[in-house]
C-alpha cells in the first residue's frame, strides 16, 4: 500500500524500471539503476542507493515466490509526498518493488502506426516515468487496429519507437534504430543489441527517419528487457520480411 | 492508502479534477464530473456515479476540518489495478478524494515561456490526466527562471495554456483563448470565463495564435478553478498592462 498523497498516484511524478528477473535475480541490475540515476537527474530526485534497490529488486521474486525461471521485477520510485505541481522542500522519495509470473515472449509481433505521437519536446519522452498514459493509449489504438503493438512517430513525423519497445530495421545489411532525440527511451536491450551487432561487424546507426524508411526495409524488430529482440511480422497489415542478422542479434543477448 | 498495483500509481492511468470549496461545499461540481466524464470516454473508463463522487467530494472537506472557508478538494480516478500497459478485463476504477486548506489567489502571477510543449496529438492534452509530469517540469521551469507559472505553447509552436490554468488576452478590447485543438484543457473556469464575457457584450474567440499575439495584447489573465481569473503581471520579465474587462469578469465569476 502506498499514502494518497503520493505524488507518484497523484501527477506521475517519479520513476520506474521494468527487470527481467531469472531464477529469482535481476538482470542487468546496473544498467537498470544507472538510467533511473539519469530519469532522477532530469526530474531533480535523489537517486535511490543501488544497495536498497538491489535489496528491493532480490526480495520482490522470493517474496512472491517466482524463484525459479522468468519474472518481471518492477522498480517504482516516486516522487514522495505532495499536493500540487510543485514539490515540498520536505518531499522525500518512495521506492517500491514488486515482480510478476511472465510468460516466453512472442516469437513476432505486429505493428499499427498509430495517431498519438511522442514528445520530443519534453524530456520526459525520453525517461521511463510514472506519466505512461499516452502510451497505454496508443497500445490501445494499436490492439484496436489488430495488432499487438503500436508504432510511434514524433511530432515531426520522425520514426520513434512502439508503445513499450525501441524500433530497429535493416537496411542494407546494416542496422537503424532512431536517435534518442527523436524522443525516445535510451533502453537497456537497445544499448546491448548496438553492442552485439559491433560484435557481429555490423553498423548499427541513430537516425533520424520517416516512415518511409520502412518501406524498403529488409527486415524490422522492436527490442526491450522483457522480450529481447523480437521480429516485427507485420506492418499495418503488410507481411514484413525476416533477416538472419536478427536471429544473430538474438542469440548475442545472454538471457534470451 | 492504494494498492501498489494501481495502474494511476504505475502509469499514470486515470484522471482528477480539483474543486474548489467554500465552506466546505464544492463549487461547481456538475461541470467538473462532466469534465470527468468525458476524460472517461477517452480512457475507456467507466465514470463514476455522480451521487458516489459527491458524498466522497463532500465527506473530504468534513475529514479534514476544513468547513470554514476556502478549501481544496481533491478528485482521483484510478484505472484500477493491473500491471503492463493493457488493462486487465476485470480492472475497475478507484475513486479517491481529500481536502487540503488553500489560501487566497495572488492578486497577480509572472509568466515565464518555457522549451516543454504540449502534445496536442495526444488526447492526454485535453483531459486532466494523472500524467501529469509534463505540467510539473513546465512549472519547474518557469520557477527557475524566476517567474510562478509557465507558458506553454503546442508542438506547431501555438499559444496553449499554463502549467495549471488555461490563458487568456484581450486584443482590440476582445477576449482570445487557445481553441482546445492546440491541446488545452476544457477548463472550468475558462468555459465560465466565456460566459461572463458574453454577458457582459464582450466577444470571446478560441484561436490558433503564435506568441506574437502576446507582445500586442492590453492584458493577459489566467483561469482556473482555485485562482478563477488571476492577471498577468509580466511575461519574460516584461510588463503586461491591466485592462479593465479583467476586473469585470472577475467580478461576475461567483465564488471570487
Amino acid at each position: 500500500m502506498i499514502p494518497v498523497d503520493d505524488r507518484g498516484l497523484l501527477l506521475g511524478d517519479g520513476l520506474f524500471e521494468t527487470l527481467l528477473a531469472i531464477d529469482g535475480k535481476p538482470q542487468h541490475f546496473g544498467a537498470h539503476m544507472a538510467r533511473m540515476a539519469r530519469g532522477c537527474a532530469v526530474l531533480r530526485l535523489a537517486p535511490p542507493s543501488p544497495d536498497e534497490a538491489m535489496a528491493h529488486a532480490a526480495a520482490a521474486p522470493e517474496a512472491s515466490g517466482l524463484t525459479r525461471g522468468r519474472a518481471v521485477v518492477r522498480l517504482t520510485l516516486t516522487a514522495g509526498s505532495g499536493r500540487g505541481l510543485e514539490r515540498p522542500a520536505d518531499a522525500r522519495p518512495r521506492l517500491l518493488a514488486s515482480a510478476s509470473p511472465i510468460g516466453e515472449p512472442a516469437p513476432e509481433v505486429r505493428l499499427a502506426l498509430v495517431a498519438i505521437r511522442r514528445n520530443e519536446t519534453s524530456p520526459v519522452s525520453r525517461i521511463k516515468s510514472l506519466s505512461y498514459l499516452d502510451n497505454v493509449l496508443a497500445r490501445a489504438e494499436a490492439r484496436h487496429k489488430g495488432a499487438e503493438e503500436a508504432l510511434m512517430l514524433n511530432t515531426r513525423g520522425e520514426l520513434a519507437c512502439a508503445a513499450a519497445a525501441n524500433l530497429f530495421w535493416i537496411t542494407e545489411d546494416r542496422l537503424q534504430t532512431p536517435a534518442l532525440e527523436c524522443g525516445v527511451l535510451d533502453g537497456i536491450m537497445r544499448s546491448q543489441v548496438v553492442e552485439a551487432a559491433v560484435e557481429l561487424g555490423v553498423q548499427a546507426a541513430q537516425v533520424h527517419a520517416t516512415p518511409e524508411a520502412l518501406e524498403g526495409a529488409q527486415a524490422i524488430f522492436l527490442t526491450n528487457s522483457l522480450i529481447g529482440a523480437q521480429p516485427v511480422a507485420a506492418l499495418d497489415g503488410r507481411p514484413i520480411a525476416r533477416h538472419a542478422l536478427v536471429e544473430a542479434i538474438r542469440s548475442r543477448l545472454r538471457t534470451y
